[in-house]
């Protein structure tokens, strides 16, 4: 089985926020899909241990944000290389409300989606979740980001939790523990700073 | 509710086949995701009414291939804008067989996914096969076809049986009830031929 292979499928990139109560984050994921015309029902797929799906199980309810090709790294850093029980990932940024009161981004965003959960699918390290859409909006014409724009122009990586994470074992050099990041080249310098996470070099460990 | 919010969403375009007994077919899809990365899971999803998902539920095996950006239409209208009921899909062009026997694009195909079925959603109009990847392997690195340039560069349309079908209103003129596209201006010519589909004037009826 070749892993590449994996590389060959297209997707957008997105951010998906969730709010029950008092407690609120949001992710990054690239997996949502239109799965019915009439009535418009979508699916995402989320990482389990992500603090994201700990409150969405609980609200059933989610937004999501459909990424602009102009959406700068930090955006992406912020909902998709922390996590929301260290971080309030909202303290930065422009934020709408939707109809059930999830917070939905208003910059970089093409699109939002106001979407209630209809059924859950346990699907190993992930959970799916198929729901119904309740109410979208046109933000913006601008490009959409693609996987494919995000890994080519913006050097993006993909955390290890993701559903379409494959070990990059080709590449030699230092990769980054927390988001995958690899400095390639012999040796580290000591004061090298994660581009895409911005952790420093005792992150980094050594692959051949 | 925009119903154009929807086609802000990024997709690839793919040719799902199955083979059980002596029945074979296919489809095009859009919405194939890989739902986890250990082990390697994908999820398609295929309209009730196909032939596809006919052959699909009874074999529990299909092929996945990743249509590439230079697929001319005559594949796409192949697989999509027929039914494997009336017609064998696979009489024109090259196919290998996969690990459980289902054929595979070799031509215009970036990469090909031999995939067992591990769960179904019944999703409305629509069910979801959620599949464990058995084998995969790389064809080509030429540019994939994605939605976006399908529908751009390709002037192509969406049937209405997919997941993604959102009717367009707003466009005046003629459309064409098999395969959706529609000719913009009042009068049609009565030896119009569907540019996509190649159905003949009766088979178009005035929008407006």
């Amino acid at each position: 089985m070749d892993m590449k292979s994996f590389f060959k499928l297209s997707y957008g990139l997105y951010i998906v926020t969730t709010k029950s109560h008092e407690r609120e984050s949001g992710c990054v994921i690239n997996t949502m899909t239109q799965v019915t015309a009439e009535p418009s029902k979508i699916c995402v797929t989320i990482n389990k241990n992500n603090f994201t799906t700990e409150i969405l199980k609980e609200s059933q309810v989610f937004n999501v944000s459909v990424l602009l090709e102009n959406a700068p790294m930090d955006v992406i850093r912020q909902f998709g290389f922390q996590s929301g029980r260290d971080v309030n990932k909202f303290e930065e940024g422009q934020y709408g409300t939707d109809i059930h009161g999830v917070k939905y981004l208003k910059e970089y965003s093409a699109a939002m989606f106001a979407c209630k959960v209809l059924n859950t699918v346990d699907v190993g390290t992930h959970i799916m979740f198929i729901a119904e859409v309740v109410d979208a909006q046109v933000l913006s014409n601008e490009a959409v980001l693609t996987y494919t724009t995000y890994h080519e122009k913006k050097n993006g990586t993909t955390p290890k939790g993701a559903p379409s994470y494959v070990e990059e074992k080709e590449k030699t050099g230092w990769i980054c523990d927390v988001c995958g990041y690899i400095y390639e080249g012999d040796v580290l310098p000591q004061d090298y700073i994660c581009p895409i996470c911005k952790m420093d070099v005792t992150h980094f460990q050594k692959i051949s």
